[in-house]
C-alpha cells in the first residue's frame, strides 16, 4: 500500500528535488503538491526537468489541502513550519526541510533567527549517534541543515573517539542552489560564475549553532566554532574542510580507526580509501556522503573533509532517508549512492 | 533470471555512464569490466561516482574475458569493434556504442574514418520510423552518435510529413564530456570555462554523414546538411539548433500536429508546451529528449531545437533503451525522464 | 584637454564596463554617474571591481546632473534615450548604448518595440561600410547591439563581395551577461550553470531587424535572416555561427580573399589563420572580433564565423571606439585586442 | 628607452599572462620568447588571445636566446631556474616565476622538492616589511607563489600588529589555472566543472613552507600553519580563507587598526569597508588585492580573507610589479587595480 505525499514548497529548489526523489521511491504515491506565490502553475514550467509531472497545477498552501496524507513535507521559509505543522494531525509524518525545530536551544534560535523559539524535533541526521532510535516511529523529523549534514559527518568520529580538542574550524564551499531560488542579484549566473566569495563570515551563519549542536553533542562537552561558508560556481554540492586541534597521542591509524569504525556499516557514508580525496562531482544528485580524513603532524591537527550533495543528502535525500526510518522500510529505499559524473 | 552484461571500456565516459545506468537497472546484473590503458586498476579510483563498483578491479578487453556474457557493451575507440564483435558468439547481444556499424554507405564510412566498413547494424534509435522493429530480437546494435541522436529527433517530423525541404542547416553545442576523456589541451578546464568555440567547421565532423543519413531516410530523398557542432562550457548536454526551408504551405499548427503525431506515444520524447524552449538543463543526467518547433514565417524556415543529455540520451541510455527492445523487456526498464536540476 | 565623460546608467553590466574601459583612456576624465534605483549608493557597492570609482555615489539620470560634459553615454533601457537626448545640447556628443536609433526602419522598430520610432543615428559599427564617414565629428551616435556586432562582422564581407545569397541561418550563444543585472529566475547561476537554452526563437529576438538591416545594406538587397540566440552558461561572449548558400562558383578561396580583403585594415578585426577557428575565450575582456570563413562545398553553404566579448567589443568598447572617430581621436585609443584568457 | 625582456616558458599560463601585462606595459619592448616542447610553433596557435603577437615563433630556451635583454623572466617547471640564471650576467635582471629562490630554509627546499636548494633571492611580494628595500635595484627577484601571495596579505598585518596566535588555519580555493596548462585527467573542464575538490591535504602542498616562512617572520616567531589548497570550477582566483586563534584583548577594532594602517599606501591592496567581503571576480584580470579581516568573539578567532588573480597578482603581476620596483620605475607602470566582471 503506497504512501501518500504531500510537498508543500514545490517550486522550490529543496521541493523540486524532493519529488525527484519521491518519483523514483516504489512506496510513495505523490499528492498535493503547493506554492504560495506560484500557486496555479503548472509545475512543468517551474520544475521542466521533473516530466512526469509535468502537468502537476499547485495548489495554494493551507491544511485542507495538506490533510489526508500519511507524510507531508514542509519546504517553506524557516518560521512557517510551526502553524503548518500543528493544524496537521498527530498521526501525520510530517517533515520539516526548514530550520524551525532543529536546535535544542531556544536562545540560540531566538539569537540566530530573530523569533520564538518553536520546539525540537528528532533530528534527521539518522548516522549520528542514536539518532536513528529517536527516528524511528517518529511523527516529526527536522531534516538538518545541509552544512551541518556535511560537516557534521567530516568531524563527528574524530570527537566521539576523544581524538580532537574543542575548537574546530571549519571553511566549506556551497553551489549556488543552496542559497534558494529566489532572484537575488548577486546570485545571478553573471556574478557566480568564475567567482568564489564568503558570506556569513565571524560566526553569523545560521548554521553555525546547529553545527556547535552537533559537534558538542558528539565531544561531550561544548566544542567552539569557528564556521565560514563560501559560494562556489557550480549549482550543487559542498565540500567541508574541517580541522580541529588534536588530541595528545592522535596518528594517522588512531583516526582512520575511528572513522573506519564509526561508517563501517553506514549505508550512504563512504570513508575513502588513503590517499583519495572527497568530489563534489562524485556524489552529485546521490545520497553519498564522502568522507577522508587525516592527521597533519607538523600543524598538529586533524582535517577531515566531506563532499554531499547539498540538495540530496543534505536536504531532500535526508529528508526520504528519514521518512523511511519514520515509516519502518528500509533505509536506503528509492536512494542511490551511485552520483552523476562527469 | 538475471542479464549478465560486460562493458569494454569500462573507464571513459561513456563506460561509466552505462554503468551508473546498469546499476539501477533491476534485470541486470554487471559482469566483466575492462580498459585496456587501466587494466590493473580499481574502479573506485578512475569513477569515484560509482561506489558500489569501487572495488572492481579492471580487466583487459579480450574476447574470453568478454565470453560467457548475454549482453557485450563496447565502448572502444572507433575501428576496434568489428574486431572483438566477430569473436563473441552469435546469440549473444552485442552493443556497439563506437562509430563502427551505424552508416549504410560503405563510401561514406571510409571518406570520414579512413578506414575499411565493417558492416551495419539495426540502428539504434528507436524513435526513427521502422527502427524498433529492426531491434527486436536482433543480437547486434549500432548505438547512435550523441549529436545525430539530437538532430534526427528534432528535424525528422517535418520530414516524413513532408514539410521540411531537403537542406537542413544545424548548429549544435555539447557539453564537453562528448569529446571523451582523454586529456588534451584545449579541453583543460581552464581552456573550457567561460568559452564557446566551433570544431570540425564546414561539414567535416564525423556525424555529418550518420545525420544525413537519418535525415535523407526520413525525407525519402538525399537532404543536403549543414552542421556546425560547438563546445559549450558544460560538462554534459546537447542543444541543437535545427532549422530547414518549409515546403509550400506549410504553418505554425500543421508543423505542430507532425510533431505531436511523431511523439505522441513516445516514452522519452517530451514535446514541450508552446512557447517553452528546451534547456540542456532540464534534461542532465536523464534519458529524455526536450523537442520544440516553430515556424519562422519571415524567414520560411522551420526551426526545430532539441536538447538531451550527450552521455545518456545520447550515448549509454540510448544503449539501455536499445538493449531492452531487443531482449524483450519494457522499453523503458532502468532508464528516466527525470533530470537531475538544478 | 581631457574630454569629460558622463554616464547614464553606470550601475549595470553596460555601464560597468563602460567605466572599465573608460578608466584606461588617457583622454577621458570620468564626469557625473548616474543610475535610478541605485542613485545614492557607493559604486564601490554595485561594481566592485572598479576600485578607483568605488568611493563615487551615484546620481540621479536628470538632464541638469548630464549637463556640461563633453561626452554623455546612455546605458538606459529601450526607450528612454530619446527624452534624455533632446535635453542634452546639440554640440553633446551623445552615444546610446541602447537600441533606440539604431534602426532605420519605423515600422521594423514599432513591430519589435511596440513603441514610436526615435529615430536614426549615425551607425556605430566602424567596420561596416561608410560608417566610419557618417561617425567623423558626429555628435550622435547609435551603438549597435551585440549580436548584430558579431553576426555583421561574421558575414558582410561575403554580401559585399557578391558570394553568398540572400538568406543567412543564424546560430548564436551569448554569455549571461547580455541579458542584464536585474534578477530574473531563469539567470540564476542555479540555472544557467550546465544548460544551454534558446530563446527568442522563429524571428522574436529584437536584434533580428538590425541584424537584417546590416546583411541587407552589404548585400544591396533584402537578405532573409533565420536568427536564433542561445544563452551559454558563461559570463560574457558571443560565439556566432553564421551561414548563408553561396553563390554560383564560389571557392574556399574566393571566399577568404574576400575576407581578407575586407579585414586588411581593420585594428579589431582579426581574421584567424585557415584551420584556427575563433574562441570566446581568447576576446575576453577586449575590443578584438576573431573571424574565420569557410566553404563547405557539400552543402553549398558559406559558414562564418566570429567570437566576440558582448561587452567590449559588443556594447561598450563599440562605443569607445565609435567616441574616438567621432572626437577625431585615433580610433583604437584606451581600447586592447588581448583577451584574458585563460 | 625601453626595456628588453625576454620570457622563458611563454607557452604557459604564467608567460601568457606575462605577456598580456608586457604588452600594455609602456616602459617595456618583448624580445625574445622561448619554450622547449613548443620551439618552433607560433604563439598565434599558443596564446590566441595575445593577437599582437600571434606572428612570433617561439625560440628554445638557451643560454644565447636569452642573452642580451635587460630583463629575462624565468616561467620554468621548479629546478629549471638556477642552470639558467647562472648562465645570465650578473647585470641582468633576472626575475623567477618558479620556487626555486623563494625558500629561506634550505631543508624545507629539500623537503618539499627533493632537490638541492639552490639558494634565496629578494622576495617579491613588495607589501610585506622590509621586501621593497630589498628589491630596488636588485638583479635577482624570486616571484612569490600563488597561495602565499593571498595567504600573507591576508594574515600578515595580524602577526605584524602582535594581534594572533601563531597557528594558523587557512582554506584557499583556487581556478585551476593555477594547476598550470599540462593536460592531467583531473584537469580537464568535465572533471572540474561543476566540481570542489581538496588536494595536498594535511600540509602536502609545496606553498606550506613558503606560507610559514611569511607568516613566522611576520610575527617574529615560528608559526604553525594548518593549509589546505582546493580547486575550485573556475579557469582564474584565489579566494583564501585565514583564521588564526587571538591574542587576549583583540577587537573588532583592533584588528580593523591594524589593517588600515598596514595598508593605507598599498596601491594594490583594497582593505573593504566594513560589511563587504571579497569576490574573486572582482579582482580577475588585475593586480589588485582585495581583503577584509574580522573578529569571531564567540569562536575567539580572527577571519582574514583575500581574493586575488593567481596569475596576475597571484604570478605575473607580481613579477611586473617587482620589475618595476628593481628597475626604479613607478611600482604600478603597466598595471591595473581594476577587474573585468561581470
Amino acid at each position: 500500500m503506497a504512501v501518500r505525499a504531500a510537498v508543500a514548497g514545490a517550486s522550490g529548489y529543496a521541493g523540486g528535488e524532493l519529488l525527484r526523489l519521491l518519483l523514483a521511491h516504489p512506496e510513495v504515491e505523490i499528492g498535493a503538491l503547493t506554492g504560495n506565490s506560484n500557486a496555479g502553475q503548472r509545475l512543468g514550467a517551474l520544475q521542466p526537468h521533473l516530466l512526469p509531472l509535468a502537468g502537476r497545477v499547485l495548489q495554494e498552501t493551507t491544511p485542507e489541502v495538506l490533510d489526508g496524507h500519511d507524510v507531508v513535507f514542509l519546504a517553506l521559509p524557516h518560521g512557517q513550519s510551526a502553524a503548518v505543522a500543528e493544524r496537521l494531525g498527530p498521526d501525520v509524518l510530517v517533515i520539516d526541510m526548514g530550520a524551525d525545530f532543529r536546535l535544542t536551544d531556544a536562545a540560540a534560535w531566538e539569537k540566530f533567527y530573530g523569533s520564538p523559539h518553536a520546539g525540537t524535533w528528532p533530528y534527521g541526521l539518522p548516522e549520528l549517534p542514536g539518532a536513528r532510535a529517536a527516528l524511528e516511529g517518529s511523527k516529526r523529523v527536522a531534516v538538518p541543515g545541509c552544512y551541518p549534514t556535511a560537516v557534521s559527518l567530516a568531524l563527528y568520529p574524530a570527537y566521539t573517539a576523544g581524538l580532537a580538542r574543542p575548537e574546530a574550524v571549519i571553511v566549506a564551499a556551497s553551489g549556488t542552489s543552496g542559497a534558494g531560488k529566489a532572484p537575488k542579484p548577486h546570485l545571478l549566473g553573471s556574478e557566480v560564475m568564475g567567482s568564489m566569495s564568503p558570506y556569513g563570515v565571524g560566526g553569523g551563519h545560521r548554521h553555525t549553532p546547529e553545527i556547535t549542536q552537533n559537534l558538542s553533542a558528539a565531544a561531550g562537552d561544548p566544542v567552539s566554532v569557528s564556521f565560514t561558508p563560501t559560494l562556489a560556481p557550480m549549482p550543487r554540492g559542498i565540500l567541508a574542510t574541517c580541522t580541529a586541534a588534536a588530541q595528545e597521542g592522535v596518528t594517522g591509524e588512531s583516526l582512520r580507526a575511528a572513522y573506519d569504525k564509526a561508517y563501517a556499516d553506514e549505508p550512504f557514508v563512504h570513508l575513502l580509501p588513503e590517499g583519495q580525496w572527497p568530489a563534489t562531482a562524485s556524489v552529485y544528485g546521490s545520497n553519498a556522503v564522502q568522507v577522508q580524513v587525516a592527521y597533519d603532524a607538523a600543524a598538529g591537527r586533524i582535517i577531515a573533509i566531506s563532499a554531499i550533495d547539498n540538495l540530496t543528502k543534505g536536504t531532500a535525500g535526508g529528508a526520504v532517508q528519514s521518512m523511511n526510518i519514520a515509516l519502518g522500510l528500509d533505509e536506503s529505499t528509492g536512494l542511490t549512492t551511485i552520483g552523476v559524473a562527469p
